[in-house]
């Protein structure tokens, strides 16, 4: 029997992008991934590989990027109306384009601190952790630790000064958006009296994760940060200097790069409002921050054990 | 040169479970990961396959649920003390017990109904979708829509009735835990008029998304339970009873099953308090919930695409 | 307008179970994830929760259980149409049946030893690895390593004379299913000599992973297992004794629990050849085996930070 | 008490890139995902904000898809070593380096095809799949399938001819890597006579997997491609002409993306050598190839369910 195209479509999936609105002294955040998928008369393409009717996904992209900084972003359905019919009215071979896009819910920091106007956190993701160990003999560390808490500076954030050499391309740069998923653990040790033991430890727990967590992101908002490093140190040092009962903090911040999309080609101009957004790769910064005499540094998962 | 046993541990891990706090009139839920990693003097079990200082990680588990049932839990940090005291004081073979703990956060439903004092929803794990399509000519269809929506009722839920067969072994029950993540499409369907287009569709998407979400949640809330299916269909009924502007809800609810843990060995009462968790088998429902007359349901993804 | 109950199913997603077939002096095994979804004339368990047509999900999970093992599987088709016609000529509501079956391929492992015709590994899915230390002055520890690596014994695991207590339930067992992920870490120091430095470090390095997964894969296969752990550490001790330039070895074995489903409801005999797979909880046993005299044991990523 | 910096440090983690070894008449390949981790006196750059010291990450990636173009990879261990003694010896700070590599395998196709020298697959990453549909009355419908099956053809694609528009920058090519995960599904239908029923459907299923599956790599292998939708209709084709008993192949191709690195700015050529790989965005296409008066196509997964 003869060979015959079905039913078919074809489009860029995955485009994530973050969009910054700034106004005179806040700014607000969206992110969203968009998803394109095209049908319509295609024959040419599969059977004889004449391409003369495929819009190129990365065009479709480039289209996706385009649209979201000249026309901006009211709701994900009028922007995928908006989308849906460029598409169907720019190629007559395109009969329907379907636009399929995901919003990741960002809201903004509550403002206990002056530069919280750019500063957000993801709604909800992260993940409360406590390792416990106990020894024989009564000795206990109780380790307390956040997972996946996402948050985002608009504003505030430079990198320059850094070391160059043959490999160096990196700009230098006083305004980038400064992004990570905050993991952190910070120790409780208990060295136990005779005639105790360590479920007689009374401390609420619950309260102090609250407080760390208050103050981690407070840091992270209120710091001018040179450096990821720079912020992790101010976030690890502001827990010690607030909570006595602290003994060291570890953090491990993974650097989510935002890189400012070219629209030049395009006639658009992009002044640090519209970013790409990856996964990989990422810098990965880790480090302890504790007190002077102590000598047992609370450490975290691997570093490199998901890398 | 000679070969020896260098640092070793062992244990279980991903012990998951929901503890039910029941008062008179309302319910507090909590649900945690454990694991367990005990080390000590461990070298005949792996050098010479002596099991006398190997407490089966199985035991780890009941013990784990049982302490959860007869303790309660305050806070992950004193469950972990609690637990880790009792594995450095079982057994002299066992030198340090280290107990990793991870919460997920429930917070309770929004007040908005009765029955609101059972039901919870998990914090901000939710993505909102638009899928829109539009066609040469200006015809358009918009499918709003949630994924991922973690909601339990701790009461109010029964199952009974169902067909038996040879295969069966599920008891009846009149009272267990409801549990999902809501995965739901709604369709707005525009039918063009000559001259206008589809970007033209002024609707205030962000408004009613929030609506719809709240109706499905309500919905959840109030119905008292035969089975998920039946509250399946209370809440697409719900949505379309209020909003007229929505076609068709499509809803895919796997049923997150929690098993009642049988403490019976211990002597431990567990009067549905106390709950395993775990990801597969699980029931899925999915259907669609429409008006008289129309012919163009909304459906989702695939079914069986990630079965 | 009035409302319907549109297109619809239902059914039970992620069935998995491995088959072990037995033979006078060899194993073959096959394991499958199956996920039913029935349709048919569901509208009273929607509408009004008359659950009278409906079989429980939980049904459909132990008919596929019983099917598996009254019937054996010879291809994941044929055991689909086996199931869909017995659901479809089950109940009179139940007009049609869909069956998700996925299968993950094991190949016998290699026959380097006599017990390997009960041995199995899970093709492909292995991830090699290499970890590089340097430091300022030419100092460089390699370590070579290996994750996700899924061996199976089908035969000649026991695991029995453990410390019991008042949390113990497990049975003490003489024939179990022994399964687990091999993830391994092996390393190799070099202390450097004035004027080299380590890109001079000549080893076939590509030679050196081959062998030693071969030695860990015939420790597995060869060894009569007391228990995990003593697997764990005859599997370390034979890369030792047969590879001088190797330190030391860390393993870290997830135990995956095969549970031997109870067909006895149904008057089906299971002896040791139907188990349930699951995910969670596992037991974990990790440790380190090396050489009298060294003091730098290899380790690994964080033994609970996935926990 | 005084806070001071503790243990750390810091790097690019999730480097990925395939490197393409081009022989006369035929090409080798090696998939390899990197991670930098570097220690020493990073005081300044914590503390106060200095980044004199600081490499940065991005100034790692490079130096890493520098080396791997200038030097080649005979081994990840290798590799590592090589990477590590340049970062240990570049800044005085950097103390030490750590460098984790993991493998992908690649393997050759099987020499079906004269082109295969220029074909790869990587090894037992796939799952086979059957969606088996039975209806009451005895008709049935057998899908089976295959997903996630990686293939490469490191020679033999080009994308050139298609249509422009103000958003388009994608330069025309007639030498590209064309990659994808191969998603299928091909249908067996039976329709039932008087008496018979579904389960004495007689098929070879296990030899018709099989076979399906060697004609869908070599048209992969074979097919001079145009673009991605020209090669999957060649494989769609190819199964119909071969197979009589199949009525229609769905594929859901992810098109996965290489983009040729840089490497210009360090006077180092790349003759489509090095290539970086990147999971989103990616274009997806998706087709059904049929036989002429067919009118039930087989589809697959929903196409935008994971978009």
């Amino acid at each position: 029997m003869a060979v015959i195209l079905g039913p078919n479509h074809y489009g860029k999936a995955g485009i994530r992008f973050l969009r910054v609105v700034r106004e005179a002294d806040r700014a607000s955040i969206r992110e969203f991934k968009v998803s394109v998928m095209l049908a319509g008369d295609m024959h040419g393409a599969y059977v004889t590989g004449d391409n003369a009717s495929v819009i190129p996904t990365d065009t479709q992209k480039n289209t996706v990027h385009a649209f979201a900084a000249r026309y901006g972003i009211t709701s994900p359905e009028a922007f995928g109306l908006l989308l849906g019919q460029h598409f169907t009215t720019s190629q007559p071979a395109i009969h329907s384009a379907t636009v399929r896009i995901e919003e990741y819910r960002w809201i903004r920091m509550p403002a206990v601190a002056a530069s919280a106007s750019h500063s957000f956190v993801r709604e909800g993701a992260e993940t409360r952790i406590a390792v416990v160990r106990c020894d024989q003999g009564g000795a206990a560390v109780v380790d307390s630790g956040v997972a996946g808490l996402a948050v985002l500076n608009a504003a505030g954030s430079e990198f320059r000064g850094f070391a160059k050499d043959e490999y160096t391309t990196l700009a230098e740069t006083s305004d980038r958006i400064l992004a990570t998923l905050v993991n952190g653990r910070w120790r409780h040790e208990r060295r136990p009296s005779p005639g105790d033991n360590a479920v007689d430890w009374a401390v609420d727990w619950d309260g102090s994760y609250a407080e760390v967590r208050g103050h981690l992101l407070n840091a992270f908002t209120d710091t001018h940060s040179f450096s990821l490093q720079h912020t992790l140190y101010a976030m690890g040092k502001r827990v010690l200097d607030c909570c006595v009962d602290v003994g060291s903090v570890w953090l491990s911040l993974p650097n989510l790069h935002h890189v400012v999309v070219d629209l030049t080609p395009f006639g658009i101009a992009n002044d640090n409002e519209l970013f790409a957004v990856s996964d990989q790769p990422y810098g990965l910064i880790e480090a302890c921050v504790g007190r002077v005499g102590d000598n047992k540094f609370v450490t975290g998962d691997d570093p490199m054990g998901e890398g």
